[in-house]
């Protein structure tokens, strides 16, 4: 791949790297390839602050390529575009996810979910190319990967949308927990469930939060709009719960015990992962056989359904709630989503202060 | 429920009974309700030995009643009829399966999907009203539990559909494993998993047998059909094949792990339980979110989708293959059934050996 434009870097760009798993991010000079054929320039306005940032820069996941500029929910105005380029003209709002390539040619890709391709590259820390993300004055991507932003949707507060956003909405779509009069529950409250209540709400939803912290409860349902909310260590508010749900959206990430959330669902409820634990989950069959069970996986979504949800999110007026912070806040910034000290998502304002040194 | 025709007991009835946990079973004389209006009586031909009935009788789900009368894949030739019922008449042969009653006005009944019903009946055992299954010379109840057996199904060999058959099918359906030219893995080549790669193979579907037992891949491919087989603990063979699967059903009620089973589906795969371990499975998130798969329950099936069932099954002349026993050599069936050595089914020749004593 010596000449590819993935390797050839010719262009200057400025950003903001880990170096190692410390994951004290600052500043960095690198390159980005020219302006392919099918390729969309564009200047990065913002940036939201996904948790697996954190885990990435920390090397969690044990995959980690220093020096590693992260961001996949990233919004800007483009700059250029290549000579066989439809989607988009120069000043344009566009967005870019979690990805920015895929193979275009396998079962995957062909029914519109790149995001199972096994050869598909990751908007940053790619194991397939070097990729670099949305922590940076400016990307480029082929025009596939690049989402038109609808003109009435913020830029600032809907770049959650391109991760949070779309990895709550697909699941809802592909596991069919979106006809309104449904019952779902949403676990956990953060930068994912904050998006997931708004998503099923619009859907016609009846939404129930499912937290460990009671003290969310008044901002769940007044702010958020949920129509009721259970505290998972309330043993009788959790008993008066069972066989309500027809599904269950469950974004949390550290280790949580499956089984009161399964016994929570009617007949045929469907119990979908969307964030991932780094211990096993443990499962007992029989709830799952008595009553048609499942417990199942999502993972982001591809690009059309990523462009319809962001066009649904638009037309229902559903924008993150964030935090706006200024690139130099970001190592503060990553210590308080440790802690899960944000309602519910930082975004950087890229633009106005990522200043080239 | 003091005048109930599932108290009021008038009728004597003959069979077989285990009287406590030893599970060991013995001659017993008993008696059935009255005909009711609705209600078919039948003379007991066949009856098939789950491996449930070995659990149950054992007391392992500790639920047990004694004494307990067991069997709930039960063939008969109909003997009295209630004034109101239509479905079928004197002489007609009839199935039972493991239902024979529900509350017939929930959700889940209401969707033909009895057997999520919270208050429905199991054919021996209920914990709702005392009933006894089909190791016995007659039963009755509710035409709505009666399957009217087709004209062209052997009616011994057919017996284990009512149970096993249902079990394996109406998951196929449910969880659309049943496209022709879809490649689904069967683990387990017992009771279950045989009929399973019989309807599978007869929907146009490629099967590959999984197993423990590598002795059993020539049957597995030359007399049921199966496409392929893969031995589980060898690690090649199931590298091999990772990712190549749809769906998969696990028959198999012994521990087992099922990340392996999880690694050998598609993105979106399906890994569907109809075996329950005592011990809860351990379910890592990862591998579910990469490839959006779920693993789910099913148990037996609707009246509906039974009679479908062995419609079907008549159609693509689909039995279970049998051993013929007679009743009094139940205890040594048993034992032999702990040991999985029985291919693939005990029937009990009732209306044969059944003596009243």
């Amino acid at each position: 791949m010596g000449s590819s434009p993935e390797t050839e870097h010719p262009v200057k760009a400025f950003g903001y790297a880990a170096r190692d798993s410390s994951g004290v991010l600052s500043p960095i000079n690198f390159s980005r390839r020219e302006t392919g054929d099918e390729d969309v320039r564009f200047k990065v306005l913002y940036c939201g602050v996904c948790h697996s940032d954190l885990h990435s820069i920390k090397n969690d996941w044990l995959n980690a390529k220093y020096p590693m500029i992260p961001g996949h929910e990233i919004v800007g105005v483009v700059t250029e575009v290549g000579s066989k380029v439809k989607k988009v003209k120069v000043g344009d709002k566009v967005g870019v996810g979690c990805l920015v390539g895929s193979c275009r040619s396998c079962d995957q890709c062909g029914a519109d979910q790149e995001q199972y391709c096994s050869k598909n590259v990751m908007t940053y820390n790619s194991s397939i190319v070097i990729t670099y993300g949305g922590y940076s004055d400016h990307m480029v991507c082929n025009e596939h990967f690049i989402i038109s932003w609808p003109k009435d949707l913020p830029l600032d507060s809907g770049a959650p949308l391109l991760c949070a956003g779309i990895t709550v909405y697909s699941p809802m779509r592909y596991y069919g927990l979106d006809k309104p009069g449904m019952h779902v529950g949403v676990v956990g409250l953060g930068g994912l469930g904050h998006v997931a209540v708004l998503f099923l709400k619009a859907l016609g939803v009846k939404v129930t939060v499912i937290s460990t912290n009671l003290k969310k409860k008044e901002e769940a349902m007044s702010k958020l709009g949920a129509d009721s909310f259970l505290v998972s260590s309330d043993q009788p508010q959790m008993q008066a719960a069972v066989s309500t749900m027809d599904g269950i959206i469950d974004t949390v990430s550290a280790d949580h015990p499956l089984i009161p959330l399964i016994s929570l669902l009617k007949p045929n409820g469907k119990l979908v992962l969307v964030g991932a634990p780094t211990k096993p989950h443990e499962l007992p069959a029989f709830p799952l056989l008595f009553g048609r069970k499942l417990v199942g996986g999502s993972l982001i979504g591809g690009m059309k359904e990523t462009q319809e949800m962001i066009e649904f999110a638009a037309k229902h007026k559903i924008t993150a709630a964030i935090e706006l912070i200024p690139m130099d806040y970001i190592n503060t910034a990553m210590e308080r989503l440790q802690k899960s000290d944000v309602r519910y998502r930082f975004v950087i304002d890229i633009a106005n202060s990522l200043k080239s040194t």
